[in-house]
């Protein structure tokens, strides 16, 4: 845990160069659009600690699978997020020295990000070896409004000294993944021009063939004025620069400006793509710095407005939750149908893929309630896109008739990932994907979706759930032998409770859609039929029959669902009981210690009481906290989330809080000493999760928002935004009252404390805290 | 499975070359005394389809470790069995062309190993580009009486020219491992020197430090007669030669004799490792070619008067036998201590690592019937010396107070496998090497070994079991949670029988030797006890207390074993259910769909009734073996030979034959379609075991041995020959009658079909062939 970062409501700043922590920073402080993004690395040469970052949205590499030992039904390749053409780089030399902050005395250093405008900025003094002093202000972006284009500008004053300076803004298209299996390098170069304060370069990726065009052009000024420069263009391999010497007096400021575009083949047709990158660049070099400034903190002041969430009394909570807010609005936008919510974002490269079932249970609900519907719809059309490749994934593990199932890491719908423990056996994927359907329909109202695009995938998932389980003679029920359940701290069990409940679930949502569907458009649902060959009367009966046979392992003594066959027969003891000093256990234990112990890595059965709350009364729900929360090390940051919404509706506030502190400022503090692989994206939602759904008790129900809002105690108040079928309401939460703002035009109804409550357009209602048991 | 290798009693002959199968019949034709071993390589240059493979026992070299995702607890590294300089090189070259069976036209090619002689043999004529012929014969061997030494006779008769042929023997010391994980190399050269007709070059392994050096010298006959050559030395990276050139006439021969010895840091001080291996290499030459064939002969001979299985009316049967014990005696000879088993031996390079649990299970039998008591006796040391060793590897995994875990696989006492499933859970393994200690001391009575070594052994065992079970809350008995049993198509499972009763037998028999112990030697025990810290109340109580509640699994209606807990859950099949296509199933099926099958890959329960028959009473073992006889697939060439025993045991002849046919020609019919990666050396122990205690239904028990011999209806007769104590008897069945044949010179007593049977010294005595049930 590092806490080096300044508290603030709005921005992250580091105060003075943190040189061991650049890494840390650079993730931190990364900028994203949806489109493209990068780490908050440094515009001029470093040669210190530093994990240089530029990612372009959907380009990615099959890199060759790394494995001990090889297991039929393993992907060939792991797809990775692409390290891309650095597009930041600024050079500045001043006669025989480079600007370094690794080599000289760095003075007055401040990173900020600015979260609510959307960009990060950097100013210093530098004193080099020479005792010459030069300042530097910085500040970039990645636009929002044009999200194939970031601007930079660059100011550079001499503090003590007359001098000819040399600039040399730069793309650098010779980059290599650091996590890449073999060490290889994935791009090779197409093209390159330059020309006059500008310069291009296109890059394409081995094996998949993807293009990404980078072009740059240059502006300078000096006394707030324009001026001409001589531009030197320079082309190495893979290179493309402009070099320029400008006179630089003594306290005078000289500002570049570099604008760069970041075009790739899932957007033009590659033949083009240079004429096209030129043509989008010199629209930006148009509209300026200013104006795209402008713009920018517009853009982002609309995206605030819509969900914001505001905490008074706790500073370091209130840039806890922004920074989540601000990275997930950075990483996916939910414009594209085709890109996803990668683990790191634009922020670092580890792990690959972009999608894990961390977008259907921890994201989803975060867009669902905070952006326009198409974005959560988009998500699911992403995984409907891949439904052909998920049913390809099944039959290589010999599953057939159009069952599916969904891969536990992707890039394109095809596996990548090789652990069979997870890759085969962490199936319970498949029903968080059938459980955003559900839960976007509940919450959109939007049934057509079904109809359109829902039921074809739950009847795929449906299919591999029949398949997968097995009728055992011996306990005269269907058994489902051999997966890993959310707890990664256990493998290949035996009736994982939480996997068979969401696949038999998944078979009954399934039937209710298949009525739904039939009601909506009979028609469009026998084309389906046709189409996938779907025998509906064998097909129902079948999941009729393992609805109501499945085996659900239970303890009849303490009345709780076992995790799974057999856990009993562990030594049960509470996480409290080890030593700290063994904590995490994944860095202290051996994994044979690790699986034969009852300590569970994320929530799992609670996993499911949380998805399914309705299901079960509270009293079960809280025997099953009660005991498995103890046991439970939450070495995933996906878990705490999980449990601090359960806690919060069960009353237990402190329970609430402390796991909503595991996850607020993760990456802020640097928790779990990961950062400077990047940021943990897709646990931030969990964060949001806890809050809006935690906190402020938010679920839908009979197609109206419920509500149980409380403020923990430790703040003043609490107030967060949600979208709900065409409505924006702004829900406030003090220690002793709640009011509801509708800014919509139309009357909301909702259900607080159980009461229902009617706000009328445009207005605001109040209402006295109830104290919750 | 592939039939190009002709049947014959004593001889492994290829007529024709089959180029295809060259890797093939290179590992079986492999060569090999204990000490250094090489696969069948040409001696000439060969461009076509080789692994030129070169190994020295108990040189190895510590590759990185490949892993898709590290687990804690994983070693570093992977021990290789490192490929070594090759020192039978010989190139030849006629005037610009070069002798290469790739290239040139190839007739009346034959190659043969002989088995009973030890060399192996290769004759052809070779048509060069040119129309040239030069008829081949070679000759070589790894001579047994000189272990360090081998010697090669390889001529060369002009058959349609005269010409200058210029012949360069060499060493070749720029060796890599095909398997090497990161193609790296392991050897570096420490250095060289040449001399007239003979060359040296030392070589030193990355990491490990192990140096080789290795020498040859040169001698050449013409018409029968010594000649001198003019010999240019040749140096170049890791590489040292003599070349000469050599006027030959049409019809001539010209013999080259090459000799070379290997001599490496193991047994030899490195700072005299060249001088060392001059003086070797004299010697050798002194003795000559003659003389060392001469005694090569010898030295076979009387290791077959010892071991020699005979077979009438099936050489395809006699000469699988033969191969098999053949390849045992190549690979091991039990004179170093520091030595053991290699799956591979010196035949190829695949596996890695020396010593897996094979050599407890399957091969340590053979030694014990076949060789002196010594040999035995030094493989249970080697696993004494690595105790220090096991103790820190199960340190690893979080046990304590000297628990030993031995290895998976080994080099040097350290775990070298990386896959947890195998590495952290098969630890069955440990229950085998306790077994091979009652084996030995059952069989020879050496009754102080336990107190010399075995228990000091078998007491760190036990305390990893008893660390490793625990005691179940919900079933009041102790379990064994997460474990994978010898049937490795099931991982991580709870309660595998076998490995709970190994386990269980082990904390028995450590009661008995520490019984035994304290009666032979109680001082000695109490400096055991006292050196190890063992609380014999304390911990004898909690073995107990093990031994009296652990848990079973069992099915009440079958009256079964179950191979683990919840194996009834599974959809029973038999593998006749299975399409022929599907098979081998880790070739076919994903591992998902194997490990959710009840099929068994090995010999698992069956494995446990197989050690402790005596145990368990005939229709147990029947009902057990129906059970799981038909759902086994037997793709571990260690599994059918156990299934072999049983069937005999049962009287179910034709399984029995059926099982015996499964490994008796792996090889050398190329069964498993991987001989070219190296023979399966660890299964030919088994398919000993096939014969001797299936069809000889040999056992010890009360300090005699007992035999139900039978002869394979399709065999004419059935002769092996056991030591036991002292005595070598041979046991000779046909289909009508036994004889037992005692050479020794006192009288032994035997059980023969359960009536005691007494042999006079140097005599025989027949019975009549008992039909058995």
């Amino acid at each position: 845990m590092k806490q080096y970062l300044k508290h603030d409501p709005w921005c992250i700043v580091e105060e003075g160069f943190h040189r061991e922590y650049n890494e840390i920073t650079e993730s931190v402080m990364s900028l994203g659009n949806g489109r493209m993004g990068q780490r908050g690395n440094f515009e001029e040469k470093f040669t210190g600690k530093s994990l240089q970052g530029n990612y372009v949205a959907g380009v990615y590499y099959p890199d060759k699978t790394r494995v001990g030992w090889w297991k039929n039904g393993y992907p060939e390749y792991f797809a990775k997020v692409l390290n891309a053409a650095n597009w930041i780089g600024i050079d500045i030399d001043i006669e025989y020295e480079s600007l370094d902050l690794n080599t000289c005395e760095v003075r007055s250093f401040r990173r900020m990000l600015n979260m609510k405008e959307g960009y990060l900025e950097r100013s210093f003094v530098a004193v080099l070896k020479s005792g010459k002093e030069l300042q530097v202000n910085a500040r970039r972006f990645c636009s929002i409004v044009d999200d194939e284009a970031g601007a930079i500008r660059y100011s550079i004053t001499p503090l003590n000294f007359d001098a000819k300076i040399t600039i040399t803004p730069y793309i650098d298209g010779d980059i290599r993944n650091r996590d890449a299996n073999y060490d290889e390098k994935f791009w090779d170069e197409v093209r390159k021009e330059t020309g006059y304060g500008e310069a291009f370069i296109e890059m394409r990726t081995r094996k998949t063939g993807f293009h990404v065009c980078t072009g740059m052009a240059v502006e300078i000024e000096q006394d707030g004025k324009r001026v001409d420069f001589q531009s030197q263009p320079i082309k190495y391999e893979k290179y493309v620069a402009n070099r320029m010497t400008l006179d630089c007096q003594r306290g005078q400021e000289t500002v570049i400006f570099k604008y760069a575009v970041n075009l790739s083949s899932l957007n033009y047709d590659p033949d083009h793509l240079m004429r096209e990158t030129r043509q989008y660049l010199k629209q930006v070099v148009r509209k300026g710095f200013e104006k795209m400034e402008f713009e920018q903190k517009q853009a982002w002041a609309d995206k605030w407005k819509m969900n914001d969430i505001t905490i008074e009394g706790d500073i370091a909570a209130q840039q806890g939750i922004r920074f989540n807010i601000f990275q997930m609005n950075q990483t996916y936008t939910g414009e594209d149908e085709r890109l996803n919510i990668g683990p790191k974002g634009f922020t670092g490269e580890k792990y690959g893929g972009s999608t894990y079932w961390d977008t259907e249970a921890y994201c989803f609900p975060f867009y669902l309630a905070t952006a326009d519907q198409k974005v959560a719809r988009n998500l699911l059309v992403y995984r409907y896109r891949h439904l052909g490749k998920a049913i390809e994934n099944a039959q290589k593990l010999g599953f057939r008739a159009g069952a599916a199932l969904y891969p536990m890491v992707t890039m394109n719908g095809e596996e990548s990932h090789n652990e069979w423990e997870i890759t085969f056996e962490e199936i319970h994927r498949n029903g968080a994907i059938a459980h955003a359907i559900y839960d976007y329909v509940r919450y959109t109202g939007d049934e057509q979706y079904l109809v359109d695009y829902g039921l074809e995938v739950l009847i795929a998932i449906s299919r591999f759930w029949s398949q997968r389980v097995n009728w055992s003679e011996a306990k005269q029920q269907y058994v489902m032998l051999g997966v890993t359940g959310p707890n990664e701290y256990e493998n290949n069990v035996n009736n994982n409770w939480y996997t068979n409940y969401i696949a038999v679930w998944t078979l009954r949502y399934t039937l209710e859609a298949i009525e739904i569907a039939k009601r909506l458009d009979a028609e469009k649902f026998n084309a389906l039929c046709d189409r996938i060959h779907f025998r509906e009367d064998k097909e129902v009966a079948t999941a009729r029959q393992i609805i109501d046979n499945m085996h659900f392992p239970y303890d009849e003594n303490r009345q709780v669902f076992l995790q799974q066959e057999g856990f009993l027969d562990k030594e049960l003891m509470p996480v409290s009981e080890i030593p700290k000093g063994q904590r995490p256990l994944n860095q202290n234990w051996s994994w044979d210690r690790i699986l034969r112990s009852c300590i569970i890595k994320q929530a799992d059965v609670l996993q499911g009481l949380y998805f399914f709350e309705d299901e079960f009364d509270e009293e079960t729900i809280r025997r099953n906290f009660e005991f498995y929360e103890p046991m439970t090390v939450h070495e995933s940051s996906l878990s705490p989330c999980v449990h601090a919404v359960l806690a919060a509706r069960l009353g237990l506030k402190e329970k609430a809080y402390e796991m909503y502190l595991r996850t607020a400022r993760l990456d802020l503090d640097d928790y779990n000493n990961d950062t400077e692989d990047g940021c943990h994206i897709t646990s931030m939602a969990g964060t949001w999760m806890a809050v809006v759904q935690g906190f402020g008790g938010l679920r839908v129900e009979n197609d109206q928002l419920r509500l149980n809002p409380y403020c923990p105690d430790n703040w003043d108040s609490l107030a967060f935004k949600i979208r709900f079928r065409g409505a924006l309401l702004q829900i406030s939460v003090t220690q002793s009252g709640v009011s509801v703002q509708n800014f919509s035009s139309h009357p909301v109804t909702i259900t607080l404390y159980d009461e229902p409550l009617t706000i009328e357009a445009e207005s605001r209602k109040k209402a006295d805290r109830k104290v919750l048991a």
